[in-house]
């Protein structure tokens, strides 16, 4: 790893990112394919939160969030900030006054690899972020990393500019170069969810909406009466 | 195993699976002797959560909800859907349409041991759902198991038919036949703990109510009145 | 470790408590060096809860709430209770009963390395807990540990009567000797980070108002202003 | 749950056990239709080992292991013994002077939802145990538990007397009741897995062997000459 | 995710694959500025192995190794087998038959993020293998995945012909692109540590031979003759 | 935490710590009241290794190895190395030159409470750590933390010169004050364990050689014949 800072990268474009956010992160990734889903474990710091942007992302070591105070200067309005860490870290690298400060700079939210804190107050700031865990351990201002290279974050690689997603569900990211692709996915995933939920609220089955009988059937599955039929089951 | 969808099982009785749930997940357990309590990791998907019911059983594959949507017609209302997996996972097998569907048929809750996504959704259509995680990691339909089987649901033998009652404090499996005996025994328990209650909180001590203080001597707990006094005692 | 109760334990000051109190979790933390604060895994039973007060400290047994009722006994209003247990322990160790009774007497909340349930209660109490997990698991009555010795608790060194601060961000202990000491560092910390936090909300940057240009420069931080840059630096 | 020990169970039948320690842990899983298998925690106390037998089955509270030294009396040669325990618990509720006495009654082995301890004295005399942790933790004498009632072990409903087979890969459990007809399927499985392993090492592939090609290329298998022609594909 | 199977891809060179596996898992890694490296939970299946190759990439479903046999044709001799998996899975999705049709290609090992099984017999066969756990577990051949597209495995972004090199420490990833370079500072670096052995072992201090003192000193260090003297020191 | 190295420390007693040495860690653990082990996630690095010493305690920082460079000057023959970190940590941060530079002074092993590297070189120097993890992940050399100041390692509190003991079964830590005191205990039961250890293994069992019997009964036990009789008894 070279410790640097780029200062600018190619963004997502607004319109699709909104596509996307509107969306939300469950729906993002069944549109690409089922890909770009973060590791379960990262969680929103506060629940009801929701937020979409561009990338920027952060290389730090762990116990010391240096970069992610270089990374500040290089957002824009619209970006998401994406921390990765390079070995497993669970300390309380962000809060109250980073938020402040990427607020101030037009940040939409923060996701990171490792523990953020000031839960309460990021809560009443509306700042959202999901984090690994809440931890009050404080860091160190020591060792470089870099800012805007490649990371791989919470089990998914992300480049700078990419699209992020992120709600109560967890995190999405889409390659830039995927995002209208996907958020054209999205659309008609959600245009058919729409009668699809129809018709389920009206009692209408799955097994039939989908067709699924047959497959059901070819696969195998046996409908028995009651338990007792099991006995007379070849194993 | 066998990959079977049993239509018909005996279900728990209404009135006893009614005063089971107005106990509570904790009572329950206490008055079944300690037993039948899901491992601590299934948890709401949103809190302040309730339901009791039936358990209609689910075996499912590994990142494959196919089952899920064979159990949906076999259920009735007033039951709990009960997913387990052959093997750890951790995807979003349940979301917003199949709680559209089970909500449908008046099913009153899920218990899956794996993941659930679309929890904005859930939450406000007011469908509660206990999970090992909240995942937006999508399924296959490619691959059987079974439903109305008995199975293992973190840490948990269940049959179907079996009550489940389900709170903030987890989730309690009672066996069909034991329910009736430890609703009894629930009630005795509620109507003993109110009296205890009243008395803790005028500012009676535990050890005189539950009459302790002659146990612990036997036991020989040593009072000392500071720490000074240790230097004096035999190791 | 010997079955001993003490008595009579020298408390933090209740002003200083007061102001820790005050501080809240990081501060405190980043107040006494970074040091002191509990892992990550002690969360609050119910969000939005901050305690804080004199250490009244229990060892218990795995799966062995009798100490915790000795305990009791020996609190004084504005004490919290910490308990630590002699092996990893995920039972449901405290409840509303106890709850009502430290309540009486005036405790504050419950620091606890295991399990509580009855947490919808709790939080209608508004008795605020940090434990480990939920879990309805009860406990037997059967092993003496100790009251008011030295105990760990999630990786801290804990002695009676030491100051006990706990919020959303977790919990952070400190030394009953450090404790002036450590609140005079929490005012000074508090009223420098009140211009920071005015100077980072309009806009400044952490890098300026830190003066961390120069550092970063040496450490040999190079700033690029593309990534096609990065083809012509060495490796 | 009710404290008894049950002197007398029907076991597995000794060279039905015989076949199904010969196939191994993997083998017997897959022949009784991949069910069975504990958790991938309880791992060998020592490599190398692998042990079959009925299982004389143990439900012993955390930290207490009174319930093994009462299954000791109820063991016969040929026996595994099979602990669960009510909550999760990682003390060494087992170790040399247990082993030996087992060992003593012919006992095979031991399953342990705990952990175990004295590890080099175990691997010494050869006596093989499967745990979740070594652990030096020593436990109790003071809660009861039962013997010989039907326990979950690992996320596997396991009933007295039925078959249990370890080795290197872990543990399975087979019911008395499919023991026989397991081992059947075993049988074939070798025999059908030694052609296949000589035809696999000569070369040939399990895409033919298996005549997985088809099913492939229906399924929707793309195969390209190198990544340059991802570009050509539509998303 | 495309569902393809990507036949020719770029390897690392043999004699850069040679250095790199000499020069082993943690001088590789610091070689490259310490990045590369896999989470620590990947572990040897059998502890002593060591391997080094070019990646042959697979992106398999949770429970489904059916992309494995898939790739195997894809493999030469030289090559790595590297298996990421789309959600977090533990099953045992590789064993003997595989081992044994990859040994008959020339293959050299395996990392898979996942589980594997047949561990003595992958110890008899001497085919060494990294993975997330021992699992008895089997798996399904039913959905697709890829061959041969860029993964992440164990947290570490790798593309098809990337260097890997695996041993007790863990498993590292070198770039194509870079894994001459790394080599060479491999090398320089193992020349250079070869003088400090020899002086550390002569009794020399790395605090002398780093020239630390000073850093130390700058930093704040202070040495105390003992720990009365603490009492003397300002907080 | 303030910045200090502590150059003297008083030491347990060479001849008690041979002693200590000698029982091993779980008969020591048991012999000084169940107290003093590391939880179980520090395993040995190589299998077979025990050690014994007095604890040269180090506190790091995470992903920081600077410290144990500064300690190891500290250090004198018969000592144990015996690190915590600041806050949870999984990195390398000591391998085979380390071990050079300790074995060089005399020191028996380490005690670790993050990731350890050069395992390989390790064994074959035959230089025992007990580690929380294997990982290549390097580390830097830019905080300070502090040498022979109390520290808290996988969960106990130890101070310098305490005495240290390993094993395969872990690790356990005595404070100097107890040492000579708990060595004596670890004599008689090791006096009493071998007439026990030759009773079980002629036959007798443990309920009668520790007179379970009648407290069995009192506190409640039941022997039934068979399952059969289960269904008389009252729940």
């Amino acid at each position: 790893m070279r410790p640097v800072a780029i200062r600018n990268i190619e963004r997502a474009d607004a319109a699709v990112l909104a596509r996307l956010g509107a969306a939300g992160v469950s729906t993002v990734h069944e549109a690409q394919g089922r890909t770009g889903l973060a590791k379960t474990y990262l969680r929103p710091a506060w629940s009801g939160a929701s937020a979409h942007g561009s990338a920027v992302t952060v290389l730090a070591r762990p116990g010391d969030n240096w970069m992610i105070h270089v990374a500040v200067e290089l957002c824009q309005p619209g970006d998401m900030l994406v921390v990765a860490v390079s070995s497993d870290n669970y300390d309380g690298m962000f809060g109250e006054l980073l938020a402040t400060s990427l607020r101030a700079r037009g940040v939409r939210g923060l996701i990171i690899d490792a523990g953020c804190r000031d839960v309460a107050a990021l809560k009443e700031l509306g700042f959202p972020v999901w984090s690994r865990c809440i931890s009050g351990q404080g860091t160190v201002k020591a060792t470089l990393g870099a800012v805007n290279v490649p990371v791989v974050v919470a089990g998914v690689a992300v480049s700078p500019g990419d699209a992020v997603v992120a709600d109560d569900d967890g995190v999405v990211f889409v390659s830039r170069a995927m995002a209208a692709d996907v958020a054209g996915k999205c659309d008609a995933r959600i245009a058919k969810e729409k009668g699809v939920r129809r018709r389920l609220a009206a009692g209408e089955l799955g097994l039939d909406i989908y067709g699924m009988r047959d497959a059901l059937a070819k696969a195998g599955l046996v409908y028995l009466d009651d338990a007792g039929e099991l006995g007379d089951m070849p194993q």
